[in-house]
């Protein structure tokens, strides 16, 4: 694997492209200060000290390298453009005039990234979704306020270059606050965004393999899965991979979406793109990087190809093979936890230090040395089965992360005090249901109680509806087509008399549905048992005895066990506990005899 | 995390130890030649160009560090022992008199394991299990007749010293081959090992924690899951992780056989224990590694902390947690495959190239230029949600290994014709099922075969028995208590009659246990369906219609499939087969009616 690239940015996203190449034993050459992070895990002795935006240390590292990618949007493209033109190459005595150097991707993409107003326009001619923005010409109080008539309070005001990590954007509620902002951002070209009332940001790598932009999107690039970003102060604070709580058709509808934005610029590379998910469901893309992005970390862990083992690849025209992308198994989940910097030059190691005594906790930090507050200094990725066990696997860090932050914010509250006096209380997610509970009317309720309580005792995240087979028969379909898609395991469904709602279930799901029979007036529940349990062949339904929801419920528990450590421990607890009260109950029977015994004692 | 650690030795294994370290920011320098692997990926200015045999080279790096540690024991142990001590470093004018360097593990160890013959003493010693073995005092072939006598052929010829990798072994089958083995080994210190007939290789990475030999076993050590190597030519070809076939009690044995040797060693950090399970099933220790080892690769994907991670851990007293060496996820499975150097000097990148188009292939290339037949140039680690998901991705690439390896055995023959020549079948592995099927009487089989069939058709390794609830009480709960731990996820009881076999088992398991009635002479199978489906709260079975074993088999496969995509998708393809059978039928009946429609068409 004999070729050379050129990075553009010494920074931490260039130190894990350059730990990805180094396992293909692809030789990278390093843009940036001296010691820079990249540069630090990389004896090649090409690298070139200086600045990524000097156009003679551009010039100077092209001079060694077959391809020239970027860690950061904020370059020179006017040089890039030059390189990749073979124009302008007589300016340097280094470069044989003529010679071309590939850039991936291309400096037209990088040109109309860098300008986040222009982005938006490119965006808006390949009919992407993106909040409304209009440009400030003069940058005047009055210019504001009559933007602010068209696209309404709030607003966000941003600057449209060398804005990132929430540097550059100021939010505007009323009229009262437009001096404030325009006075903050002064001296930078501006543009307003209308404000996006979103219930989650979503965001996605997406690997283009292709130079043309208007090529076919599907050919053209490959998506990471949909990942849910949580930012504070503007930064990235969490990751988690997947969404959590977001339905099948919007993770398609936000790859699709991603990808049509991505196939629309010119060249090679992984681009990460972050979107709006609004209240009504609907998606913004909010902005693209072109390069290896804070939201595609936990792509090292996750998948078997990481983003920057992707970027390598897609800029060396390398191939990648569809799967590569997704993650490494069907149950994979993964946290992504950055450390910033706190109030003193050492505090993201005390993160470090506490993450080593965490179970499934993979450190990296990345050579930054003393850090400043809030600067990325590394960060922390949980691996696990199932959101729930990686939420409680990283908590006490997550906390520990909020003490140092409330500590950089109020340098006077000391870590010690901070940790009850913030309360620093995480939110417990919204977790989605392992389990679907559903029964044909209202009046199975009482029958199902005894199953749902058992769920909840072993925390066992589910849903309970109702669905009728026979009166919202298109309800039941849609019930049961979804439930895969939505990550349900297991669905239990209870009916009585000709309880077809089990068997109609099972029929439209490759999920195990189990099914309760419920006792009605006639029959003592003969009838919904056999209507159950006798499936012709092809369509099972796991049913149980006649209305024994609890067992239901523990047979769904058990079926989650068989690939959940945390819940078959958790149900062996459970079993042993019981097998406790029997012995107990035994005990005293033998002690106070048949008749002497009162079982409710 | 301001520590420093020197490591003799810059292979591939001191450049996976630099990996890990990097990510902490721990700063490694390496003692080897220029530009060695471990060299490439670390800018540190304080490396020693040299060989970490040479004892002035060995003061020099010593100088610089915290803690010395090796990536090979084939090291000078006599300046290791001075430097521990402090004794003889008046000899070298840059260390200052006195001081004391740490060495982990200690010299001690590296010393009596670099001594093969001393290491199976050491063992002894400690009661560990391990091939007899006798040393040769003068090498002639008299003295080696007379140990076979006490040993019986065939035996293994073996070097004291500086054996690895298979070099410094000879089989010795009779009296005939003693002088060709003895040539062979000639001017090595040699001994003799009795023949293991061993079932199988297995692996066990363990990490020491406390300096003490003497301590605790379970409170000195960490152990890594049980793997098994596949070896060719002497050299570790593959490694399957955690061990196929191998039941629980003999992976919790082969765990604390490798814990109990290791603790028996002095000083910190990683060892890899090599293990023979015989026919018998007893365990013997082969050998012991003072250091990462080729079996503990595939770690960097599967386990949170990785092999090397966990050595600069212990090594530098930082905390590793429980849980940190154990698989990711309950369904991790990994599979690490060498690219071993072939023919020509670049046969190992034309796999590194074939890997790149494998889903799943994460590809580890050591930097190590132009190959030399046989030598370790890279490897690749698949890691899949089952054994046979991670088989069928890596089956292209080993047998293109086999293709590389024939060549370079058989130089005449060439790649594109051994393919076919070699034929170089794949023994497909034992599987390890994931459906065990039980009845409680063979006259239940016929009613099973469907079920059975159905398994079969949709590629699920399963199991089939007899357990007769009311015959073999005791082998039935054996059975039932066994299952979990084999790997089992999902068990089909088939029972007619007083039917207590699948509620009896669903007693003794917190696997899911589905209860196909069995129709008997009487009742119509209304007697098996009510004592399978009538289950007490807290004991579920999930029952399915009378005599359905294909529905049995249809639930099993839909609770696989509800964490194993590959099952769900084969699930998905049979039921969409299923419709078309159907719909092809309801044409025909539209158009021939129902008096012309024949069923057997």
């Amino acid at each position: 694997m004999d070729r050379v690239i050129g990075v553009l940015g010494g920074g931490q996203l260039g130190r894990m492209l350059t730990e990805a190449a180094n396992r293909l034993n692809i030789s990278v050459v390093t843009l940036d200060a001296e010691g820079s992070p990249a540069k630090q895990i990389n004896a090649n002795s090409n690298h070139v000290n200086g600045s990524f935006k000097d156009p003679t240390a551009i010039r100077r590292l092209a001079r060694d390298c077959d391809v020239l990618t970027v860690e950061i949007e904020h370059v020179d493209t006017e040089v890039l453009e030059e390189l990749a033109r073979g124009t302008g190459i007589r300016n340097d005595r280094n470069l044989v005039k003529g010679t071309k150097v590939k850039i991936q991707p291309s400096w037209r993409t990088i040109r109309i990234i860098q300008d986040k107003y222009r982005q938006k326009e490119h965006l808006l001619g390949l009919e992407i979704a993106t909040a409304q923005s209009l440009p400030l010409e003069d940058g005047s109080t009055g210019e504001l306020e009559q933007i602010a008539g068209r696209l309404g309070y709030p607003l966000m005001l941003k600057s449209r270059t060398e804005a990132y990590d929430g540097r550059g954007n100021h939010p505007v509620r009323s009229a009262s606050e437009i001096r404030t902002a325009l006075d903050t951002l002064r001296d930078r070209p501006l543009y307003a965004e209308q404000w996006a009332d979103f219930q989650a940001e979503l965001a996605v790598m997406v690997v283009k393999t292709e130079d043309d932009a208007t090529g076919d999107w599907k050919k053209a690039t490959l998506a990471y899965p949909v990942v849910e970003t949580v930012h504070e102060d503007s930064i990235c604070k969490l990751v988690y991979a997947p969404a959590r709580g977001v339905s099948c058709t919007v993770m398609q509808e936000a790859q699709n979406l991603a990808r049509r934005a991505v196939a629309g610029f010119w060249g090679k590379g992984v681009f990460g793109v972050e979107m709006f998910l609004l209240r009504d469901g609907k998606l913004l893309v909010n902005e693209i990087a072109p390069r290896p992005h804070n939201s595609g970390h936990y792509t090292i862990e996750a998948c078997p190809i990481s983003q920057y083992d992707a970027h390598v690849r897609a800029i060396l025209g390398l191939p990648i093979p569809e799967g590569g992308t997704r993650l490494t198994t069907p149950d994979t989940h993964a946290i992504m936890l950055n450390i910033l910097g706190g109030a003193r030059p050492d505090t993201h190691l005390i993160a470090a230090q506490e993450a080593l005594s965490v179970p499934g906790a993979r450190i990296h930090l990345y050579g930054k040395g003393d850090a400043r507050p809030g600067r990325k200094m590394g960060h922390i990725t949980i691996v696990a089965s199932s959101m729930n066990a990686g939420e409680s696997q990283i908590e006490p860090l997550v906390r520990l992360i909020d003490q140092i932050r409330a500590e950089r914010k109020h340098p006077s509250a000391d870590r010690s005090t901070s940790a009850n006096a913030s309360g620093s209380k995480l939110t417990p997610s919204e977790r989605r249901p392992l389990v679907a509970v559903t029964m044909g009317s209202d009046s199975d309720r009482s029958v199902l109680k005894a199953g749902v309580e058992f769920l909840k005792e072993l925390d066992i995240p589910h849903s309970v509806t109702i669905t009728s087979a026979h009166r919202t028969p298109s309800r039941m379909f849609q019930f049961a087509q979804d439930a895969a898609g939505m990550g349900v395991k297991v669905i239990i469904a209870a009916a009585g008399g000709a309880a077809h709602l089990p068997g109609m279930i099972a029929s439209s799901t490759p999920l195990p549905v189990i099914g309760v029979p419920v006792k009605g007036s006639t029959l003592d529940g003969m009838d919904s048992l056999l209507s159950i349990v006798q499936m012709p062949r092809g369509v099972p339904v796991a049913t149980v005895g006649i209305n024994n929801s609890i067992n239901a419920a523990q047979l769904a528990v058990r079926i989650l066990g068989a690939t959940d450590d945390g819940v078959r421990n958790r149900l062996e607890r459970y079993l042993a506990d019981q097998e406790r009260t029997v012995v107990v109950k035994a005990k005293r029977m033998e002690s106070v005899g048949l008749d002497g015994y009162d079982s409710k004692e």
